[in-house]
């Protein structure tokens, strides 16, 4: 088959590779439908993730067809159309039972794309299949599903559920990329007095105030009256800046939360000489994507729209230019790159 | 009367300045039998609270009689026994109204040797006395007592509440003086696994081994385990110092808490970059003093002992000789340091 290979940082191709096949009675393998570039995979091309070998496939969200199935695999058969999550579940570890899906002690957790060969490919070989999948419901429009596999319940459960957004409440996301942006339409749902998006782009501000922002912003009068009058309830960071940890700092309520879902790959400055008085909670967290049945339904009663993230859409063997489009978002206002098989 | 006049950075004097008098028909004046220096003190001593103005009398923490109330004054007579608490509280204002007296935005919060005058003297004024005072016990020891003004609650409600300390918990507190040795002490009451002190200073491990510590060393092997193995479910940071708090993010385990209370003057650096997978909550926050009731019933009931914190005494005109002790506690083995109106 043909795949998305990193071969060290800086180095991507399509190349020709054996095709997956069932190494365990509870893998399936997948006939990738639709897929995506994530900010991460940025993050392992600049060589952040070291643990990421030369020769693994990239890619880790897909909808897909199911082909083939090992012999434990239960619910699923083949030809169902899937959701192939981001994070695989043993479902016996201790994690698991939590519905810790991210903590996986069994083998699980993120590793398509990571340590074992992802989806930016014609064929994924999944582990854990039942509990690592999500069957498609047939009305549901594959670049909404695709955002399943981990933008929505990462921008879920990592920011609106942990920062306890509610009813209310003064929001601001800081940093209005795909899972900023996610973070947004979510946190709508509960009904908050309002929801403020920050970021250094005015192409993706103006998609905040497509995805229902209140208010969009680069850090200017509104972020300075958060950081001279009572402050926000609910800060969430998805920049993944450093820069915009402090500014969350900065705008948080005393009392408030701040979500950290951003991750910069290096350590940041927490102002502990001022932030000890303001009783403030600073949560972080890897997503579980127990939430993504919850999500579907959501999305599948029209409850959730999240049409505009998927700005850009090409053919699976035009991933590298995918690539491309997607590391130049903040400029072409490119948001989620659907890579579709023809 | 006579008090501790701060004269600036680096200077205090035992001074005779005028006697407090009632500004407000909320105050009451309250002669001083026992009084302690605090950490915060030696804070504001090295200028690190530039909002204390010269001239102020310091301390904030004491127990003694009422000798005078205002006309608004309800549930105090004068001769009646009362610990002072650190933070006034109006009683009105919205933080207020959810206990959080500590945010009291109706002129309390922490202001007693903060913004107006406080205890270390002869006489202090206090105001707002119905909610900003605790009638005293006959039985209850004084050093006992003057803990509940501070100590006892900080660590309570900063430490082991939002670090949410429960049965079977292996809980880390960093920094063994008398915050963290009072947090030490009242975590046991929560039936944990083990509870493990780390300080530089052999004299407080072996204050902490006396408090109920089941394990009490400089940073070395019990540590080195946490970091490569499932880490504390919580860790306190009761240091103030920047180093302490990257222990405390090293030795949590994936889904657990920090609570700080240390408050170190300076930045720290926070490392996202490892920490974002770990699902862990850092709290930060001033103590309310809200739980001073509560913390009386357990002393007054013999389920809570912190007879060792008090470990020197001096009449209240050696207040400069208290300062030298308690600031030299780490080497001295002195924790809290009751003055005592002779």
């Amino acid at each position: 088959m043909r795949a998305l290979v990193y071969h060290g940082p800086g180095r991507i191709s399509w190349d020709t590779v054996p095709d997956p096949a069932i190494e365990d009675p509870a893998d399936a393998v997948v006939r990738v439908g639709t897929t995506t570039v994530c900010g991460t995979d940025l993050h392992i091309l600049r060589g952040d993730l070291p643990e990421v070998e030369a020769g693994t496939v990239l890619g880790h969200e897909a909808v897909g067809e199911v082909v083939e199935i090992g012999g434990d695999v239960r619910h699923l058969r083949p030809g169902n159309q899937v959701i192939v999550s981001s994070v695989s579940a043993c479902g016996r570890c201790r994690p698991c039972h939590d519905h810790l899906f991210g903590q996986c002690r069994g083998g699980g957790g993120w590793i398509l794309g990571h340590l074992i060969d992802g989806t930016q490919a014609e064929l994924v070989r999944v582990p854990f299949a039942d509990r690592s999948t999500h069957r498609l419901p047939p009305a549901l429009p594959l670049d909404d599903a695709v955002l399943l596999a981990e933008v929505l319940p990462t921008a879920y459960e990592v920011g609106v559920r942990k920062g306890e957004v509610g009813p209310g409440d003064t929001v601001v996301v800081v940093g209005a990329g795909p899972v900023g942006l996610a973070t947004v339409a979510i946190a709508r749902l509960y009904s908050p007095r309002r929801v403020i998006a920050v970021d250094l782009s005015t192409a993706r501000l103006e998609a905040a105030a497509r995805m229902g922002a209140d208010a969009a912003e680069v850090p200017g009068r509104m972020i300075a009256e958060l950081y001279d009058g009572p402050g926000a309830d609910v800060v969430v960071e998805a920049s993944g800046e450093p820069e915009g940890f402090v500014l969350c700092t900065r705008a948080v309520r005393t009392g408030g939360h701040i979500a950290v879902i951003g991750t910069p790959g290096k350590p940041v400055t927490l102002h502990l000489e001022s932030l000890w008085r303001k009783n403030v909670t600073i949560s972080t967290g890897q997503v579980d994507t127990s939430s993504t049945p919850w999500l579907l339904g959501l999305l599948g009663s029209g409850r959730l729209d999240v049409s505009p993230l998927v700005t850009h859409a090409f053919g699976l063997d035009r991933v590298a230019d995918a690539y491309e489009v997607f590391s130049h978002g903040t400029t072409s206002g490119a948001l989620k790159v659907a890579l579709r098989r023809e």
